[in-house]
């Protein structure tokens, strides 16, 4: 006789949720009001989906819950609070303890990590995956393949405290490293490796290597050699596959037949 | 039939608790002994308000939790830990998953961003803002419309690991940006900028911007131009308003009417 | 009349788990298949303990979940989530809201801050103390006696993203200090102390202090000055021993009596 996790307890959905088909809910998870689940998606325990604005404190009698949207084949893990009037792909994953404010899109399978922070009102392209405890602020855009690893920062305000939020920009398949710091609204280009630590103060054109605080190009990230085999690592989508849409078949062929 | 959040579901109050009138309290919230709750105050789901001390484990026989006053008109959401022996004025907001450890005082009309982790034996003016994921040492004190970003950390151990605990201060009208370290001890003056990802190792004068690692003197803040007009920024209380008290006055109208 | 911590209300406890002597559980804790829970220890509420791992979510009829070890005389406090595999020794201690992934192996009198998140993989000595929000990558390995401060990350792929997973390695009684990132593969000798806001990019021998992006040598430990007596701080087992093994003994004749 095992434990399960899915035993609805203390399970808590609106009447006026869709929930898919297939789909399982936790322990104690609260889908509120008006939103729609696709199928095939696990919701674990302790989670809140659809987390009511603001203003539902101030005007219960007139709130009205915007719709929100999560993709189906989607893993959501436990602890995660999800806000009312995001919009969120298929096979979209999280960690523990992730926090989503509102008016959020997110692409397809994009993955976001434990305790990750996004402040809403941005916008992520596909296959986006964010490590642990990555902090985007409001109006940040994300293109396709942006992967952010953890404690990394999108600040948006350039003046601290203003009425101006002007979130940064980075473009598809910018790697952005370990406790780097983008700050507002800088543009990176595609294709770009910002180091671990950097502070990004200026725009980086694409396929650029940058590092330190501010940061400054170092190098193209062509020039850049594999660890173990001394072979060029990027662009990186030509040597890595695990989970993308090119795994198996190469990066090549798949993207010369998306281009068709 | 809208679902709401206050349910009364597994709520569970102290005897000893003293609740103000229009307070709500969510879900499997937790109220322990000797918690004050200000009138018309609003604790979310899943919240722990008076969090009981280490010598609770050790000894539970003569275990008698401290006081903890919650001001009233206050916002506490969801999955908050607030520790016994706290002294929190009115308007205090939090976002979700903040810890706030024990002896520590916050003004009236502070606010704690998500995760936002407050060591214990601090104390906070009025009108502060902390903004997600930031950490505050034992020890730190904070002038008021002090305003701090996320990823900021307040150390307190000169020579790690050491008894000697001397956390920062920072005076009234300063702004810490994003990824920034405060040293042990350091003394940040008035109307200071300090820029994102600096690591502050030696006391900062009044008025002035520092940045990198260590942090240096860049400029007086005065001479920061705003990004859209040109015309100064700084101090910032003369250009930005938004809930703060000379909303609507301005601030040179309401400061003359604070010094009479 | 007081309010306690342990009601036993919606704990649930697998019926393989083996919960040792004078345990107390909080409510709403889960404990999975195959958790050994070992005398008096203490896991507080809200807690999951041998959170099944992801094969759970597609392969639930032959899903077995892995052994748990916790030792005893430890305390978890709540909201921590330590998945199954892991191998912990007694005297652990944890803040809120940890989270531990599969197959670390932890030693005896380890403790993690509130908001730690340990990727698995991963080998800790004896007494490592990790304060708030650490990120330890997968593939790390820590001595006996490393202390390491808020915001620090052990980073693991060289080459983002790619396939290569190797950890940094810290020897015993280091110091990493707040903010420090390091790189991939990095190994930190023994006695080291990285300072605040660091990015480790190469090996660091015995008793260095290094600091900066990258980080450089600044002078040997022992160099170093205790703020108010002027003294050498380090080794720093000659001057602290709060819950140290030599606490009440001195480090020195503690030493001799291990060596014999």
């Amino acid at each position: 006789m095992k434990l399960g996790k899915f035993n609805g307890k203390d399970v808590c959905i609106s009447p006026s949720a869709k929930i898919g088909k297939n789909v399982r809910i936790g322990d104690r998870t609260i889908i509120y009001d008006n939103v729609v689940i696709g199928d095939n998606t696990i919701v674990c325990n302790d989670c809140v989906i659809g987390e009511p604005l603001n203003s539902y404190y101030s005007d219960w009698d007139k709130y009205d819950n915007p719709e929100t949207i999560i993709g189906g084949n989607s893993l959501i893990r436990s602890h995660t609070i999800i806000y009312a009037g995001n919009v969120i792909g298929d096979y979209f994953q999280t960690g523990h303890r992730v926090t989503v404010r509102e008016n959020t899109v997110l692409g397809s399978h994009c993955s976001l990590g434990t305790l990750d922070d996004i402040q809403g009102y941005s916008r992520f392209g596909d296959y986006c995956r964010l490590h642990s405890n990555v902090h985007i602020g409001m109006h940040s855009t994300l293109g396709s393949f942006v992967f952010v690893y953890p404690y990394v920062v999108f600040t948006n305000d350039p003046t601290p405290p203003s009425d101006i939020c002007i979130g940064p920009t980075v473009g598809d398949f910018s790697q952005i490293a370990t406790g780097s710091v983008l700050l507002p609204g800088v543009k990176i280009g595609k294709h770009c490796l910002v180091g671990a630590g950097s502070s990004v103060t200026k725009d980086v054109p694409d396929y650029q290597l940058v590092f330190g605080a501010p940061a400054k190009v170092i190098k193209d990230v062509r020039e850049i050699k594999d660890r173990d085999t001394g072979e060029p690592h990027y662009p990186w989508p030509m040597r890595f596959e695990r989970n993308m849409p090119w795994q198996g078949i190469g990066f090549e062929k798949w993207n010369n037949n998306c281009d068709k």
